[in-house]
């Protein structure tokens, strides 16, 4: 199934400001809609990071995908690998762009997995466009659904008052101002009430440690034993505050989400936990981006859960292969999500239904975002009891709304962003001598 | 797209009587055809393990096989693992029956993997069947090709005169006894010629390990430094055998396969031939023959190279997800072989294109099979240059020779032959009290 057409279209939502280690979100929320036309005229459609630098990579690889076969995907992926790889002296490849190090990276900015970004945002649209070729849902493409519904958890942010977006595209906010324990029980309930969520992460390393651990306990108060619990500080401690967070929550959470930088760094916090009788999993992210960094973190114990992005690692196919892998070896494994629209968040799901080994419940920030962004014609995916069902028709099983779209466009034109940089917000509305700091307690 | 019949049948083909450490072939190699039947009247076709305990195993599952969706493959596949596994006081789940070594089972014999061999069969006979359904190779359901041609390896035996089969199955055999390096040279110069394969393995673990050396040494004076080369003794060596026959092959080798019983031995080997400089690659199919075995193997450096089989690891995504892994760890892909007709063939042809890790050539019995036993309705699959082209007609590509494949079914129940037992046809042709050792030297 030949495909003769690629659209790449940047689109902007409005972002509440949600505040994280990072600092702080902007105002709008970019992300990138690739559709893939075939000869016989049907669309595949996918949703993947934005900005400028995704829009300039997708359109780097359009040679590659014009003219090539949707089901040739693998083929795809190496050609796609050629365009943002070279090779090494062992007959390897390795990536343009490397940065030194990944603490300072946020999800979508990497040198190190261009490629990877790039073929996961194509195979998804492949995917779609075979499914409706073939009136087969994704997930059956994938292996088959083991469940009919994926549950998410409710993804809790320390935040200022304010709702997303600028000027004709300011959104309400109902959340307001949270920055201690009562407003982050308050945004729980809300959150817990609006979806049904069955288990809660707070992204934390925005309050000193202690702050953050009260919360956490608040939560417990608030919601019981019968609701996991998580925490995220996107690697602001020391392994030593690592430690001694994992230390006081003993019990109280599910996993430890980055609790510090580096594989090594988690790997310290781990034996320093198991010495200290805390079993509690460390989940990540951040130290582990990539299947390159699969070995060194189980030969370290730096992670017990991986929380996968078919976004960054590769796509679909990828993360049902690392689903077999972290089965293999002993390792949970969950999804990582950033601000996204529902054609993503559909793409999670149908992902999840065919991933036997992905049981635990998936991050997303689309509680998040609003209405008005959506670009699916059948608006907002809901979650029922915290669960979004899997869809059961052709592809993704949903069709863009084209006006939806283009407003979308519009919205990224107008907004001026052009890349994600939560640092700038937070000096610009907070602190004009913030940093971000990896570890900063 | 629901199953609703599904047909097993066991077939015998002719095999000659080849030696290996595990005894002598008998006249009779054993296999079994799947078909399921969608409620639209298509038929979807595998090829697995023989004789009455894989038919007994495939039977067991046809009540979850019956009325199930053909795409539903991963949902089926946890069906069919109850089927055969008990549940564990951990959560996890175990093999009804586990042998305390795998050094004394044959491929397609063991009971640790009766669930992946049932679903493996199931699995590729209904992705032949979505193939058929959608109009899509195999291969593309897989993700895609990545090369049109898969290159096998000459597979040379020792072995006694004669054909295989009995009376008016009995085959005529050119190839005679094979005993020395002149016969070994001349079955490899012979191979070659009819089918072109550029590498050549020989299996060992028949005669004392300094002949095989020696015949091993032989092909390579006769056919250069262009033709890689390998050895399997099946186990036959000690740790120290396996190092001495390493070190006298130094150079010599592609890898060395399996020389010695589980993955400490292999593992020990390994570190000794390092110690005395031999970096020869290490390939296992016998210390390493599932999932679980992977990361005990890993980390004792027991493979450098794993030769999978869909038959038995669980189909053919399941190896998709190893080629995965294996690349993840830097670990090399092959595909171990047994006595097999050209369904099983194509279907390691689909997947080999489909895994881009698997540059390998692969292992295959192909050419000691005759043209009076294959059931493809097309006859033959024919090497060209030592490669099977990658077929571009839906679902596996071919169709069944239904004459044919009763004839196989009668050869089976005429042969009398109900699993394979090379350890009692050596008895019975060789030496009456013959046993199989391993290690033997």
């Amino acid at each position: 199934m030949k495909i003769v057409e690629m659209r790449v279209t940047p689109v902007a939502m409005a972002d509440p400001p949600l505040l994280s280690s990072y600092g702080l979100h902007a105002p709008y929320a970019l992300r990138t809609v690739v559709e893939l036309v075939s000869e016989d005229g049907l669309t595949g459609t996918a949703e993947t990071h934005g900005g400028a630098s995704t829009f300039a990579q997708l359109e780097r690889a359009r040679p590659a995908v014009i003219g090539a076969d949707a089901y040739y995907l693998a083929r795809l992926a190496v050609e796609v690998d050629r365009l943002f790889t070279v090779p090494t002296l062992d007959g390897g490849r390795r990536p343009l762009a490397v940065e030194a190090s990944k603490t300072f990276i946020l999800p979508g900015e990497s040198g190190a997995d261009i490629a990877a970004r790039v073929f996961g945002a194509l195979e998804v649209a492949a995917l779609d466009l075979i499914g409706k070729a073939t009136g087969v849902p994704v997930c059956e493409l994938l292996g088959g659904r083991v469940r009919d519904e994926i549950p998410f958890s409710a993804y809790l942010f320390y935040k200022r008052a304010g709702g997303g977006g600028l000027a004709e595209d300011a959104r309400e906010d109902n959340w307001g101002a949270c920055l201690d324990a009562d407003a982050v029980v308050r945004q729980a309930r809300e959150m817990v009430a609006a979806h049904g969520f069955g288990s809660i992460k707070l992204k934390g390393g925005v309050l000193p440690p202690d702050e953050e651990i009260a919360d956490i306990l608040a939560l417990r108060a608030a919601f019981g034993d019968g609701v996991p619990l998580r925490i995220d500080p996107n690697g602001a401690w020391t392994v030593e505050t690592s430690i001694r967070v994992g230390v006081a929550l003993a019990g109280t959470l599910e996993y430890l989400e980055d609790p510090t930088p580096g594989i090594d760094g988690m790997a310290a916090v781990r034996h320093g936990l198991l010495a200290a009788g805390v079993e509690t999993p460390l989940a990540s992210n951040n130290a582990l981006t990539s299947f390159a960094d699969v070995p060194a973190a189980i030969a370290a114990g730096g992670a017990q859960v991986i929380l996968s992005d078919h976004h960054y690692w590769g796509g679909l196919r990828a993360i049902t292969q690392l689903g077999r892998l972290c089965e293999t070896f002993g390792i949970g494994l969950s999804m990582h999500s950033n601000s996204h629209l529902g054609l993503s968040l559909l793409a999670m799901v149908h992902l999840a239904a065919a991933t036997g080994h992905l049981t635990l419940a998936s991050d997303t920030h689309y509680p998040w975002q609003t209405t008005e962004d959506e670009i699916l014609a059948s608006g907002r995916v809901p979650f029922e009891g915290g669960s979004v069902r899997v869809p059961t028709a052709p592809g993704l099983g949903v069709a863009l709304d084209r006006d939806a779209l283009a407003r979308g466009r519009e919205r990224y034109e107008r907004s001026g962003y052009r890349s994600r940089d939560d640092e700038a917000e937070m000096r610009r509305h907070v602190d004009p001598s913030w940093r971000r700091l990896a570890p900063r307690w």
